[in-house]
């Protein structure tokens, strides 16, 4: 039974937080291109970051500072990535949580940062110094919008989610905005995620809660395989809403812990469907696989071979790609097993192809917007989603042009 | 020093070998489908096949036939795949070599068989009987180029290399071809590759050379990143050049294996040139990585990556999409140790990154039909090369459109 409710808004949609987003003239001119997201007090963190090898400045000095379980303001900046760029980099990361601090009469220590945009360049520090005054004049506890608005790189929509719960009988926010839409696949990719709530939960909990969360979620996304180094998800809880502090231990701990995978799990969504050049919104499972992990490998294959994803863009049911792309995998597959479904229709089952008859069908589910492609390996238990999108013109016009 | 010369021809520039292709209306209608290469007497034979789990029939045939060493005719068709074709497609497979061992008046066992095209339809042999018997018929010594011809997919041009060298003062050929532009990685994938030679090699040492071969050649060739049910590569020597059966303790064994060598690498090459779509053709260099398998693995991450292919379309030196490749490969890097050079040209150096003055230069570099990206990690001496293309709108275009 579903614990909670969808409501309007993203990261002040809980209380205790205020946010903005500004122009700080950062790439382009007149674009809100800096936002804030600030607790009244500080609160729990929990954060997760990009598992590339190469981390950004920002990744660096927040994996540090989030080891306290504590913080009160983020500081973001978009256009800017802020990666590779050395010790200057790093320098100049603290310093944007320096002024951040300053501008807001906080401990420089509770404040995070973070980057997306271009690797490699510096960032203008004048115009990112300006941009933070300015932007701490701006905090409102209606803000979220404007801040989910500058976090936007390729990104075509802003991305936001609230839902509603009851805990101790007090009602509880959890929202949050993302940004991301290329370059995003399991284990996260040039994808920022902000999440705040009002519940009372321990920083350790808060911890487990995210983490749990993102492998259901943001590590179930792909769009085209790459992973940045800048991708964070940071959660902060400021335990406003007055509920007996959340552990494990609290007996509507799993409510929170659903509600939060809802948040990110949709915030997820919201990134396939803005995927760069996206036309389909797809859903990929795989069942019957031999483990767990042969599903994971499986799924993750079909989700990322460019030979399937452009099959989908057009409204081919290529199921031979498909199980082209298992056969790859490592996972083990008998064709004479498996079945390949385009929605509810079989095209391939057990060596045996569907009827020509039925392919007017595949391709009326695959003229859909958003669709589903099932694999059944007939091998045992184990079983994977993952949602992706498909390949098209427009994937390689955004990212021929994106330019250094 | 070069031991070998290029000449014209394909499989039948060495002696003791005709060849041709016919038009059997398999797929299309009069456009050559269906090829025969055959020896004048039985010859030692190599083969190495994809490692895609999911094998086509003719793959799991040829596997069986390959492990004598011997063979005599190898039957080809285009248009269709015979893949994920259960007992059916089998008896398909054998019907085809038992065919071809008829109309030649050889032992069927000494036929191999190979298909590519479509998945998951059967092969329609009553057109594959008729075209064996025609094709049995149009044999000849200059047949390379038909063949060439008739085992091409969605390729635009046939691939034919072939070269001549000395062993034993005898004058020794080696030439072939290979079909193959989507979905060709390392480890090979929906290519076909065949290399015929006249001199007499022991087919264990056969064996060995071809493996030897593949390594460094159609294993390190990526266009998509994906690999097909069907790959194989299949190596005749026909021994009428007269020379002392070559082994690893014959004093000109390396001769062999270098020209051999270089005909694969050629033919790889001739590949990626017809990639699907590509306008580039891409050389990735990683050195100075912590180990071989560092490097083998980052210059894979980076010739498979959308984002890194799509910039190379772009002409945009996007150095930031080649480090983060590396990155989430698995490989140990440092970007503070790192260098990434577009040619001569170096992008981005230990941290550094190019004047904006070199961003023309660098993009005078990618306006070249052919370039490369050499990254140095400078954390040892592991080293590999990829042989790459980039993503264009037309790889899409094709890939949406070639139907199932």
């Amino acid at each position: 039974m579903k614990q909670f409710e969808y409501v309007e808004g993203g990261v002040t949609a809980a209380q205790g937080f205020r946010a903005c987003g500004v122009a700080a003239g950062i790439k382009h001119k007149d674009r809100k291109d800096l936002a804030l997201v600030v607790a009244d007090a500080p609160t729990a963190v929990a954060a997760v970051y990009t598992t590339n090898k190469v981390a950004a400045a920002p990744v660096q000095i927040d994996r540090e500072r989030t080891r306290s379980g504590q913080a009160q303001a983020v500081v973001v900046n978009s256009g800017c990535a802020n990666a590779c760029t050395g010790e200057t980099g790093l320098q100049d990361a603290r310093e944007m949580a320096r002024l951040t601090g300053e501008a807001l009469g906080i401990d420089e220590q509770l404040v995070l940062v973070c980057s997306t945009g271009v690797i490699g360049a510096l960032l203008p520090m004048e115009r990112i110094a300006a941009g933070i005054k300015e932007a701490a004049g701006a905090l409102s506890p209606t803000g979220g919008s404007d801040a989910a608005h500058a976090i936007m790189t390729t990104d075509t929509v802003d991305k936001q989610v609230a839902v509603e719960l009851e805990i101790d009988g007090k009602t509880v926010m959890i929202g949050g905005m993302c940004k991301g839409s290329g370059m995003i696949e399991p284990n996260m990719a040039t994808m920022l995620g902000f999440i705040t709530t009002d519940a009372a939960v321990h920083h350790k909990a808060l911890d487990q809660a995210l983490r749990e969360a993102v492998e259901v979620s943001f590590n179930r996304v792909v769009v085209d395989g790459d992973r940045s180094t800048n991708d964070t998800v940071i959660l902060m809880a400021s335990g406003v809403a007055g509920n007996e502090t959340l552990t494990p231990y609290h007996s509507q701990w799993q409510y929170f812990v659903d509600a939060l995978k809802t948040v990110c799990l949709e915030l997820g969504k919201k990134m396939v469907m803005d995927g760069e050049g996206a036309t389909k919104f797809v859903t990929v499972r795989v069942r019957g696989a031999r483990t767990v992990q042969d599903a994971q490998v499986a799924a993750r294959a079909i989700a990322k071979s460019a030979l399937v994803k452009t099959s989908w863009f057009g409204l081919d049911p290529n199921w031979g790609r498909v199980i082209a792309a298992v056969g790859y995998s490592g996972a083990e597959v008998d064709d004479q097993k498996a079945q390949i479904y385009y929605g509810d229709i079989c095209a391939y089952d057990q060596g045996r192809v569907a009827d020509k008859a039925l392919l007017t069908a595949m391709q009326d589910v695959m003229r859909k917007r958003a669709f589903e492609v099932t694999v059944d390996l007939h091998l045992g238990e184990g079983e994977d989603t993952i949602y992706t999108c498909d390949l098209s013109y427009d994937y390689v016009k955004i990212n021929a042009e994106y330019t250094t």
